[in-house]
């Protein structure tokens, strides 16, 4: 029986529920955090906590816990479903209020984190094809910093990707500029140098995108922030995405259009797993 | 003991649960109606219902039931809970599915329905000030048509609002023009017509817009859709809002700077409230 943490207790995850006048379900008023565990640990947990909490302070919610409290609860969670090697969500949402939007007179935040399979760990990059969504996210939008729980613009546009028989969308900005897929962040490969959208562009700053950037340096690669449009995209030399649970992606099409393909994809995939075996960073 | 209704049940509200892996918790991925109860009936139901359903079938949400049968339930909610005169929060949201935004997978949808107290009723439209909100509207966006349970940027254009000593923010679109506010849409008056933003600008088509340019029509009021800017409406002949449960409202002032009173506002007003008391059209 599978157990889930929810507000300080291990309750079997069935079981979890929370009153439907939690405003993280009437409004999407929350936050969440997907972390892949490797070997029983939550990898880049303090970068994942830290954008979680810089959130809740934006948004005025209050953390239940301090981050190390947290971090025992979700081990024994792991430990408690014999499940080291795994995908850990956290979730906070902000709890009971009045009806309407003000955060006056909300109460107490629910903090919950379940455990979900882990993909199957790869020796190559997966190779993913890309469909443009009809729909755009906002350039310059000041919540796309967090990881919120509205995600409805990802789920119209994934839906739409599988419908046209691709593995996700590609979503552009109000701005007409190429920003993220639903769930991945995007780089591509241009004279050797990688780039990707600033978070400007509206995306959100995801955790492997950051730690990919530090392994370009490492590499000394190139790596810098740039805004295109789809048509510059396409020609690049080869395009990636980047996700805490599927690590690095090779693109091998947008919208049925063959992307060429560059050495530097495997070499930063094997780089990425490297550092994710050995659970080096935090 | 305030009833909710739940799946085709009726249970107390304080009971009323929803799995911690339904996707409208996790993702806002749902959609909701709030309607006027007057004198025991929930004004412009039809209307309500009609946008749900289209909501629904854009994104693909199964409704449990149709619309004479919700309505029947909706009716008995009021009843037993001795709340004619009242707010009624209808709610659908997906189900469970597996982890991630794709809709595959997904089971049956949950339907909710809730009742709140109602504001009081006024003869006079509220007076409110408004401020000028930091988040924008993403322009044209697909989604905006429907009551989405993504409102994480009214919530934080309403804090800021309130911060300022502000009844509700008014929020401009990606493109810079004035859009609507966290809970109403926008009106304004010049050289005796009226003017409200149009649809493509990101709005949400509310119910009683469409009402009131309606009753312009019958009060032969031109009425007009519109994109301008900021400056352009705070010259305006005057300025309202409208919302099912707040009606009409005044708006005194933007960003503290006075707005000019317009006499159609007050009678626009009483028309709207002829027409709710006399519950004359669906």
């Amino acid at each position: 029986m599978k157990l889930a943490f929810i507000n300080g207790r291990f309750i079997p995850e069935q079981e979890a529920s929370v009153s439907v006048l939690d405003r993280g379900y009437l409004y999407g008023d929350g936050l969440f955090e997907t972390l892949r565990v490797y070997g029983g640990r939550p990898f880049l947990w303090e970068r994942h906590w830290r954008r979680m909490a810089d959130g809740a302070e934006f948004l005025r919610m209050s953390l239940p816990c301090g981050e190390e409290a947290l971090l025992g609860s979700a081990l024994q969670l792991i430990a408690r479903n014999e499940m080291p090697d795994s995908v850990l969500r956290i979730h906070l949402s902000r709890g009971i209020g009045p009806r309407g939007y003000s955060i006056q007179g909300t109460t107490g935040t629910t903090l919950i984190m379940t455990l979900h399979p882990a993909p199957v760990a790869q020796s190559k990059p997966l190779e993913w094809s890309l469909a443009v969504a009809s729909v755009r996210l906002p350039a310059r939008d000041q919540l796309a910093r967090f990881k919120t729980c509205n995600k409805l613009h990802q789920i119209v546009a994934r839906t739409e990707a599988e419908d046209r028989g691709a593995n996700d969308a590609l979503l552009l900005n109000t701005d007409g500029r190429v920003a993220e897929t639903t769930s991945c962040n995007l780089f591509w490969v241009w004279n050797d140098t990688v780039f990707t959208p600033p978070v400007e562009s509206g995306i959100l700053p995801g955790i492997t995108r950051g730690v990919m950037m530090e392994l370009c340096a490492k590499l000394t690669l190139p790596c810098e922030e740039k805004n295109i449009g789809l048509d510059d995209i396409k020609r690049a030399d080869g395009i990636f995405l980047t996700s805490s649970v599927l690590e690095v992606i090779e693109v091998a099409n947008v919208d049925q259009q063959p992307i060429a393909r560059s050495v530097l994809t495997a070499r930063l995939h094997a780089a990425y797993r490297e550092l994710a075996t050995a659970g080096m960073i935090a």
